[in-house]
């Protein structure tokens, strides 16, 4: 509902625990941040693979008659980003199929940049597809590999793909983690006691299960568990790193270590410089619930203003708020966020958030917080102005409607009718992120994109494209 | 619930009309009786193709929500015959997939005897099948075909299969109607007004949108239907007929024409034929409701002997009728057939039903009536033995659980515990169908199969093997 | 759908079973002809009293999960027919409370007449009513008793109520069952085994669980069966008898004896009486399915012209058929009913049905038959013009609305285009049911109403005078 | 999940506004904090009184079809607590019933203390009740009173009742709030534009539709508001004020203004005045979210010691999350609660929370955090030990459950193995109150009740209680 990008999936699989779907379950619980369209898991006991995909959260789609009858030690499953009007079954995920040699399931965070192109290429030669996932190209490219040893089939599809890609894969017998070159999502490796494994998008997943972080996936890197344990191949040309900086400032969980480092610490890091690169008089500071909190305390801590909660968020949401009405639509963001009238009256005060894309929500954010009576407001963004899409796993709108790409700083300022407003530098994300300039991807902010991406793309997501081919639709 | 064969399927295909999804709704509707597991429809309007199918009845499935949405001139429908244990939503009809020239949807009434072979070689060549039905081969084999214009790719793809299909077809733009060239199943078609077209299994289809029967898609014949009209096409070797017998016997509605004859009065025939070759001294004739209320009223007229209503059954059965508690078993056959004590105490009688399977129910229901007063029981079967599985879309059990393949005349009479028993004779049927002897199949009478059937066939439905070979389940 | 009167209820109890609820289920099975609207159970193991009750299909609304937590050795069932508009879960039964004694449950087969006034005198006293039927007055009156002794509240309570009343009752420990004085409605007394009593509205569910037939409940008589066994009560001034005679012609199951009879056996001696009455020169005589079977077969077997199946039903109806679009409407009648036109073509034929209340299916049906080719149609009804409402538990138009009571014999059969029309005499159905006729209550044939209606109900009937009233609706 | 006290209620009325229900689902929303099993709301205008009401979440019972049939100007509404076992349909509120005046409907929150009594009376006297929620006698009193004024058969009620409410009530044409003579709970009056007033628990629900605060509901007092405006009255002799402390410690959302004060602020302050208290040198100072986090703030900005974000709540729960699996409890609180362990590595902490029930997830949530690499964990508890069970309208355990209330301070820190543990004193929570001890029940804390409690009431809960002696469930 808030006007936020959103990463578009997390993953999770586990090889050699009995009840491998119930830690799948927890797992997935513990990514539902990374996606709340639809949840799914397969399942094999190295004889059948049964999958249970739903729309819906991951505490709504399984219940316990579900999770019994997914019996078997290798699992993988799959969180799924609700984008609106393309949301159907046949597009959650994990996928499985079978083909000539047995059955494989995939299960994606990413995006890859010429899927449409090889599923062109795929249905010219007879392939029919059954969604319209960029992941489904991986299965088809899978069946018909030349190859004949597994681990080359699946090299030898990943080697036609470009883009974005952290997944978890499994047939009846293997788990396997592949993450691209460029490592721009983040892959871990975690273990549970002697000889369990499990690769997953966030360490919060192995947090919930009581399992060890063991290191990432590396960008380039395929590991493929079975029952003699992990093996590591390096099949792909070396890239410079692009870790993706949003996973920071927005998307992970701030409990999550990724790319080496805690989301938490990171994200108040993001705060203090702020503070120090654009401060104000203030009274105190509030952060926007849940987006800002973290920043918002880095940014108090370091200016010694004081941290207010001046904007309660209402938790109990249920499955679906009801929106078309005109006059709920009035009602807007309170819905969510209800400011402290007592706390607020006559102040002048820092709000601090994470980002602002269209700067819809947050200028509505702002106008609740005058009407509840503060005096002065300085916004303070922990991140850069956001100019540009990404096309690598993040749902972000057209550029045309991120705001910073089309208008000028003080004409935000003055558009959000907020005293005065500033963004971290890229230079401070930089130096938050306390590593090498060269190791993440910055494309959003400064529109430097490590991989190519098709014209077509620029203009739509590859969904879009797909399903304007595709000429049919599934109620 | 009783133990009778089960004809696979009934399909539905309309071409021209504003309402093609509502009237493909009443023409499954007609066709409940030849399937009941699951129904669908597939719907265009030259620019979506949009598909809806469910588990369950056609009333159940469809509403006028559903109904609004499925706009569109041209439409394929079909309903699935619930065999128990693999009865997955994925298996249900019509098929719609995309392929490199656009979206094609599939209806299909048979079985392809080589389906196996058939799917096996795609698979090979890379093919992923998103199901476990014989059906699926279809579009593959269509979407692998060299050919460039439309119509032969489709007779490319009939070509490699064998076996028995009375298929609709559609893509966006044309509706399609095939038939094998035994002529296995019925397929009719029929024209609403000028310009509505409609390809089905049955009669009763036509009669219920107050459409008129034109003419049998011929054996070996693919009519398409576009804006232009009606085109016939005949490319397959032509092959001895092979019409269903048993779709006369039991399959088919009463008020259906199919094979050029109507089935009452076909029905009954049979009745009067049994009369003449096995009358009996009772008091008067009851049938077994429904299967065999024709065939007693044929007898009943041939004989002069009166017909009565011995047995009541319940139509009010509901989705599901709670089945595997003990006690309930007890129950048995009582919840569907109930017998009218006043009416059979002390009396001599003939029970007149249309076949026996495995003789389970038969048994039941002859005890039932033995409890409820009848002093003499002769049952009279309005067909020949049933000794051998049908393998062109007919539901039969193995051979070893038929009853009449297995034991004796007189010890099935024995098992049944009835005081004489006589099938109708072969030659008695053929009589009744008044056509020379080679324009049907008798194969399930007398073993002598047009088609030739794959060894492994012979043990499992085809269906089963797949499964088996899948190694893959969806919840 | 189609236009006939409906029974409104039918009710089942048992006591001393320890599967209570499972035979009550099954009972219910088999009286679902007298109410497709709702079904409910009430069951106690002695110390707890539970519940369960939905809208549908018995079937439907219980399954094993369900019946499992039904745990005990006494229980009521419900079945209520499907009125248009007032059908609440509310107003499902069997209606369970708690008063100052205890739990009671309730369910009815009837209509007090003097409901309305009761409830008012009721409520001026302070009684707080949950429902709008008029079953819950009896409640209210047992609470309101200054009665101490179980038996004598009942008496009390039912004392102060007029109409027509089947009902079976249940507290904590003990099964009543009782009947009006003028019986308008079936009740009867079952045993299983040794310990086991039954009380149901008709045989047929006697048959079903495998009980057997004791005697019926008596007009005016109360039976109460507790662990000592059953004790009957009579205390009501006598009446003349008034059994329902449009139980024998339309509502009951022929399978069921009721008032002493056997329904088949009474339908076809209706048949044989009209055959008598009103012969007519055709080639043969067919029903209307299912209503007019039993009659037409007395009919055929009197006049020794064959009868035939010219139309054939669709049972597979499922829980709802799309009504209200205009194009439905129009396929009307055929949904359910399809004439065999290989039968009636160039045919004249005699078609028997039990009864004609507004005119508007039977119309269509004629006019279905005539475009299959019929030549002539002789109508024969198989019982006197009905020409009055119920107000004794039968779901009846008002006068207005039913044909017989407003344009004369030759008007009717110009309007159903018939090439001539019969009734059957009063004095046919009295030959028919063979007792004096002071016995039956023809009210609907003849206005003689044995109980005095209120004005107000005349005009509607009991619930929508009370919810008119109410200006209260649930969701 | 968590161990903690619940409030039992929310209540919401409105008069006066064109879309009554949309509100009226608003202010649920906003109040879903005060209850999570059920919610509802009865609409009328003037003629029809429509109710609605589910198990479940505000946002999961109503959709857009159910609000648009819920059409009227006068709306209550109700959201209710989960406790577990006895949370059935029937005890949804508001309660809705027919008695000889017409409708009334009442949303109810708080206990009366002499429900049991008063409903037994009542059954002597023939009523019958339909829940086993005390709620319901208030009715059945109205029902029975001699009076024939409105106001006065409302007066004459609630002078029957002893205990804690602040109710809503409706009939077609009014709206009433009232509250006991103490003031235990909250209630509050709102207006939007000139001509709707509100009447609800907490002031949050007026910010969320827009409407201004007016005043309290006194306590004592009744107002009725109708088409001429509110009137006031106050029939009920003036007692001590016993404002629930509790509500300002958990139940009430930090944003809402009660008693005259808000929530937030006292909040802190409870946390200020324990850092004076109880002081700990430590590292940080981290609540457990979200009890906690207002407090600590206080404690935070009290003594200098900064305030982190040391454990992670997941906030998508989902409508069930599966927990009886072994394994799940296993899991345990890390479900909701994830330690960040980057933070707490090596660390000296304060942890904040607002009180101690059972200790039990207390416990496992300093267990979470020594795990997580805590070295020192000092515990601050911002209200005085909870030692007596609430019998004033919130749900909490008996008295041998409450932790505080069997063992000794230094026996519970050893029990939740802290270095240090401490509770706020109750002197200091009265400071913080900032009002005349004699304005607050703190019985919860002292053991001294304002209104006496009947002794079987101190062993159960009134609802067990009654449900133990009423014998009956729906399932």
């Amino acid at each position: 509902m808030l006007d936020k990008n959103q990463d578009k999936c997390g993953v999770f699989g586990i090889f050699g625990h009995p009840d491998a779907a119930r830690l799948t379950y927890l797992g997935l619980y513990s990514l539902q941040h990374r996606g709340q369209e639809s949840a799914g898991i397969v399942v094999s006991d190295e004889k059948n693979v049964i999958s249970f995909k739903e729309m819906g959260l991951v505490a709504d789609v399984f219940n316990e008659d579900i999770l019994k009858k997914l019996q078997g030690h290798i699992a993988v499953g799959h969180v799924r980003y609700s984008t609106t009007g393309s949301s159907f079954l046949k597009n959650a995920q994990p996928l499985l199929v079978n083909y000539h040699s047995g059955s494989i399931a995939v299960a994606h965070n990413g995006n890859f940049t010429n899927a449409l192109e090889l599923r062109t290429q795929l249905e010219k030669k007879g392939s029919i597809f059954q969604s319209s996932m960029d992941t489904e190209v991986v299965v088809h490219l899978i069946a018909n590999s030349k190859k004949t040893k597994f681990e080359e089939t699946i090299i030898d599809a990943f080697k036609k793909i470009e883009g974005a890609y952290s997944m978890v894969l499994m047939d009846a017998k293997r788990l396997i983690g592949i993450r691209d070159p460029y490592g721009f999502r983040p892959l871990c490796i975690g273990k549970l006691g002697l000889n369990t494994w499990i690769i997953t998008s966030e360490t919060c997943a192995l947090d919930l299960i009581g399992a060890t972080y063991i290191r990432d996936v590396e960008p380039g890197e395929m590991v493929i568990i079975d029952k003699d344990g992990l093996n590591s191949f390096k099949p792909f040309p070396k890239k410079k790193h692009a870790f993706c900086a949003f996973e920071f400032i927005y998307f992970s969980r701030p409990d999550s270590n990724i790319f080496g480092q805690n989301v938490y610490t990171i994200r108040k890091r993001l705060g203090r410089i702020l503070a120090k690169e654009a401060p104000a008089d203030v009274d105190f500071i509030i952060p926007v619930p849940d987006s800002g909190i973290s920043a918002a305390l880095g940014f108090s801590q370091e200016s010694g203003i004081p941290f207010e909660t001046g904007i309660i968020r209402n938790h109990y949401i249920g499955r679906t708020f009801i929106q078309p009405h005109q006059f709920m639509r009035e009602v807007g963001v309170r819905v969510k966020l209800n400011p402290v009238r007592e706390v607020l009256e006559g102040k002048k005060i820092i709000v601090v958030d994470d980002s602002i894309v269209r700067g819809t929500s947050c200028k509505k954010i702002i106008g609740m917080l005058y009407n509840a009576g503060a005096k002065e407001i300085h916004l303070r963004i922990s991140s850069p102005p956001s100019k540009n899409p990404c096309f690598y796993g993040i749902d972000t709108p057209q550029q045309k409607e991120l705001i910073a790409a089309n208008i000028e700083l003080e004409d935000i300022r003055k558009y959000l009718k907020v005293d005065s407003l500033a963004y971290l530098s890229l230079n401070g994300l930089k130096e938050a992120l306390s590593l090498v300039k060269d190791t993440f991807c910055f494309a959003c902010f400064d529109g430097k994109y490590p991989v190519d991406v098709p014209c077509d793309m620029k203009k739509y997501c590859l969904e879009e494209t797909m399903e304007a081919r595709i000429e049919q639709l599934e109620l």
